[in-house]
């Protein structure tokens, strides 16, 4: 006999559904989750964009009477709280007959943090909890990291030639990488809520820094700038990396100073590192000083997560490892 | 029934024994010969140290009586001129009865180049040739290169942090890569004639340039150092990276201004890119002027032939694409 799927089976699709709200279900957390009943998938939700119906109601709305005594999967505990704009998930779980509910982290939202559960075992349900947390926070980065750290979740993006350099000692950077890795620096705008760039790199490119991707238009993020000055029109001006507290994620394009004062103030979380295979010789270094003070200790803070060729450029993303 | 192997295929495993004889063939080229009776191989030879005996004249001296009516896959022509130090393998493979040569790459030496073949045809035995020529030709680059185009084949080696970094501003590059890539880096020394910095970091770092593994520090290349001045006792002074004449093979281990040189000359076949995760930050940059006019002529240049992990640093290998 075949075994069906188990419960982290399960969990797994509920956290890949979870990705279909980022970065849009900001400012709520973009939660998966997956109804099933008898070994069937009987609905999906995710949350949407804006944050409204959550990925419980979405997935209830659509198995209607087959939740009755069926299994939700849930990547985030379902909230404890009503609001103007819908009920508490927890609640909604429990009048749609839900008999057993499988969460993977728990919401660090004072007004849920543990309130969701208990509210789902007071009213009979079977709660199992901790399936696969870091998988399913690793998917909500951003809003888990603004909602623990109150701070962003920043990733850095750097497109270089083999020897290090973002340019031409000139300046000319167009162009270092190919046709595929730009649209794949697209997709990450559109995977971000703001894109920041330094104000040496506004002068000197003056970047649209929208996406340039057909269908994905509407997605171009807010636009911040770094710097101690003024910010012209269409732009947020943002004083140090420690400043940004209305997003949940930004990407760094550059330049060189921007990037080493993110660096430097160890408020970057991921490295989208894209590199062609050109040489360039004495151009601009990619960074500027980021404090190191001894070699010993740039060792063991990045850790590779993925590795891939587009076309002829390797993208290497790193994740800052934060412990252990 | 199963196919017995094809003479690609044997060539392949002549090729691969072709390895062996590099870089202690020199000054001859490393050949691989495989004597193939029957589906059966009966014996196989490379190019031993020193250059003699050749591959042909080991493989034959190890099938004996075997070698009539066989097959013979060598990676080059069989030579045609006889020397002190032994007979012509044509005139030795007539007269050990070998009924069939397969030869993959002609012999660029004015002395062979389609003797060997011409001599093989007129005592009645079977030539197949042109099999896999690119593949032997790539594993003798080094002698090919100097006998071809009367230079040796150069290969660049970096060490770098993910901003391109080959040291921190004070000059401190202990360590950069870790363990596994640096013992690579000591394996690459081995397979390398010659050795070569610039005047610069015989000063900084006064390197030793042995093959620090077990069983190989026998193998510990010529020393050259590029200046324009004189070589302290154990080092050979070369003038310019055109300077070289009487090596196959030089891997070139910096610094800066020695890679710049000879990238800059066209110069370099080979690049040995070793990346740690680590960021430095306003370190040394790799390398200095390389005559670039254009972003666009650096393009199409390198071509991606090995990448693989060493622990946590990346090797990246590129071959430089010539034509085509
Ligand atoms: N290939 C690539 O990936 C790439 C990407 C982007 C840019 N680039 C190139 O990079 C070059 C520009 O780099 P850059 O280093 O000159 O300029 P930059 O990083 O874009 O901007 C530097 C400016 O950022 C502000 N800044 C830096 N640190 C700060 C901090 N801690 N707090 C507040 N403000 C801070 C300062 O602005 P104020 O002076 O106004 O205070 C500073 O002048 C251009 O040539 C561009 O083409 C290449
Ligand atoms: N991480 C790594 O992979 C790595 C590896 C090696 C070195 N390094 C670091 O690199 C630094 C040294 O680099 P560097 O650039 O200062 O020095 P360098 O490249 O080692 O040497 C420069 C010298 O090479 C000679 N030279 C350069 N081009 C030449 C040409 N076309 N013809 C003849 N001679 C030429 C000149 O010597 P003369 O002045 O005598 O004419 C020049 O001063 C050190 O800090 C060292 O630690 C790092």
């Amino acid at each position: 006999m075949q075994r069906g799927p188990a419960d982290a089976d399960w969990m797994a699709v509920a956290i890949a559904l979870s990705r279909r709200g980022r970065p849009v279900s900001a400012p709520n957390p973009n939660v998966g989750c997956l109804i099933v009943k008898e070994g069937k998938v009987v609905a999906r939700g995710w949350t949407q964009p804006g944050g409204r119906p959550h990925a419980e109601a979405m997935a209830l709305g659509v198995a209607g009477d087959a939740a009755r005594g069926a299994t939700a999967y849930v990547s985030l505990e379902p909230c404890a709280h009503a609001s103007p704009r819908g009920p508490a998930c927890s609640d909604s779980l429990i009048a749609a007959g839900i008999a057993r509910v499988v969460i993977a982290a728990q919401d660090p939202d004072p007004r849920t943090d543990g309130n969701g559960i208990a509210r789902l075992q007071a009213a009979g349900i079977e709660v199992v909890f901790n399936m696969l947390p870091a998988e399913a926070r690793a998917v909500m980065a951003p809003w888990w990291t603004r909602h623990t750290e109150g701070r962003p979740f920043v990733t850095l993006k750097l497109a270089t030639s083999l020897d290090g350099c973002i340019a031409r000692a000139d300046g000319s950077s167009r162009w270092i990488t190919g046709d595929r890795a730009r649209a794949h620096g697209h997709l990450e705008r559109a995977s971000h809520q703001a894109i920041l760039v330094g104000r040496g790199t506004l002068a000197a490119d003056a970047p649209r820094l929208d996406v340039r991707l057909s269908g994905l238009e509407d997605r171009s993020p807010k636009k911040l700038l770094l710097t101690t000055g003024e910010a012209p029109e269409g732009w947020t001006a943002i004083a140090s990396p420690q400043a940004i507290d209305d997003v949940d994620s930004v990407l760094v394009e550059g330049g060189a100073g921007a990037a080493s004062a993110f660096l430097a103030a160890d408020r970057v979380d991921r490295l989208l590192l894209y590199r062609a295979p050109i040489l360039i010789g004495r151009g601009k270094p990619a960074l500027a000083d980021i404090g190191l003070a001894d070699l010993a200790d740039a060792h063991g803070r990045w850790r590779l997560s993925d590795s891939r060729m587009l076309g002829s450029d390797r993208l290497d993303v790193y994740e800052r490892a934060r412990e252990g």
